[in-house]
């Protein structure tokens, strides 16, 4: 198989369609966990919800990059890695946009005013692995500093672990201390959606690590 | 892979086996849509109950379908469309079919009494979208009316998004009217099984979408 | 395709890698099941709380033997079976493990106390299906008593139609005469948790049936 990828690997520098819009894919998620946490820091609720908006068009964008990915995928015989790594990775970042958005929009409509630390907390998590995402898929073109993909996969599994913590730790609390249920349910509903778009990085950082170990 | 594919036409028309099927699963979807709106509509809960009996039926039904394409997938070497295509869309077809039930179940076993308009809006979206895939698949046979296929397919994705914005809003007015936490709770169940009921249809539709760019 | 699969059984018994990891997800997989009946029937707390850091250790053992096999599916060009198979049911065995783990994790962090007896029953038949589970993976490495594998699949799909209904129950009646919201909250997630465990093994169940229909 080795010698099978040694010979896919001059084909892979010609590929103009899928580097590029992963590249894009996690550019714009980079910037939706950077408008997260501007939106959840934003003391002013008008100025937060326009935050909330400018979170809802970047999703709409990510849909549009994740569209052309899949139709890419369709036209393609051959594709610079395996389909469905190609198949799974485009997913996982599209997953990870929706449960950005998905907070946001329980914030909005929810009408979530007490924005608590660990809320920000796991916002502040969530930037840091779509940055580190970011940079992971940048290298993926030309699989020349594997040690740099491997490290921010390794921090994304990491931040994945800290947001598991901070999740169980604020549900413990809201079941500790907050007597209103109704609010319980709508914090716990923010928080919910929060860890799972780290859940969601670690998918897309462990089809980078398959990826990679097939091609080294 | 055009001229592959003109190749692979010759023995699509042969196959006995996956469009009776998925049409057969696709024609138990659009029943059962129908059962789902009977069942929000009716205003004895007697009747109901026998319409959401109804609905268990045709749901172990499909589950029979499903598990005849899995076989019919692991038996056959050369199939109509790939694979895949055909594992992800009995898939999508089947959880369609397990959130419809599994709503209505919701209002047998909650006793949920009092019927929301937002339940009976999402029920008539989840109809009209089962019928829509219904007419998708149908013309998936001859692939003559491509045309029909995305027409379908876009409906599906503009009712998902209607279905979005009928379930924020449905759960935004709970959390702004309803005081009794566990009526908030059953309410919200409801919806929820509800709402993603359209988005397994859109998940169908996208894995229908994908096939026609192929074949095209 | 006979003929083919007929050539790949000489490959098979070679096979040094996947069916001890399989082995090992299943045997793991169920020691958790029966350290959740050992923890949910602990009356003294801090007991529980012992058993529940072993099946927290034993979920971190679990990862790391899923870790192993999706790297071996990287490195080997030739498996034992699909690879799309071995991929779903690694992941399926690694869903059960999760979310056993989950709902000792909510039993835990949420100070449940009233462990009630549907808890109880679920955490029997998860550990009935784990046992299944691992019956039936240790017949795959040769095959010869395909029957074997069948049953346990059986039983498998049995004890989750007897896990939902469990589920209904106990949900049905927490709405019924639970009137603390938040309680109510705490008990639904840990319940939760556990049916969902025992559809992740008839999710494996589904995958080793399709594997054995192939090489029938």
């Amino acid at each position: 198989m080795a010698s099978l990828n040694s010979i896919f690997q001059y084909f892979v520098p010609k590929d103009r369609n899928f580097f590029p819009l992963f590249e894009q894919a996690t550019a714009n998620l980079s910037q939706m966990g950077e408008a997260l946490v501007e939106a959840v820091n934003c003391a002013n609720i008008d100025e937060r919800n326009i935050k909330i908006k400018a979170i809802e068009d970047l999703e709409h964008r990510g849909d549009e990059i994740t569209h052309q990915i899949f139709l890419e995928l369709s036209k393609n015989f051959i594709t610079p890695f395996d389909r469905e790594d190609i198949h799974y990775l485009a997913s996982a970042i599209d997953d990870v946009a929706d449960y950005i958005h998905g907070s946001t929009n329980r914030i909005l409509y929810y009408k979530v005013d007490n924005i608590s630390e660990y809320i920000k907390k796991l916002a502040e998590l969530i930037m840091q692995s779509t940055k580190e995402l970011e940079k992971a898929v940048k290298e993926l073109r030309n699989m020349k500093n594997l040690r740099n993909i491997t490290d921010a996969c390794v921090r994304i599994n990491s931040i994945e672990n800290q947001s598991d913590y901070v999740f169980d730790t604020a549900v413990a609390n809201l079941f500790e201390f907050e007597t209103n249920a109704i609010e319980l349910i709508k914090q716990k509903e923010v928080l919910s959606a929060l860890e799972t778009a780290t859940d969601k990085c670690e998918d897309a950082a462990n089809v980078i690590e398959s990826i990679i170990v097939k091609y080294a």
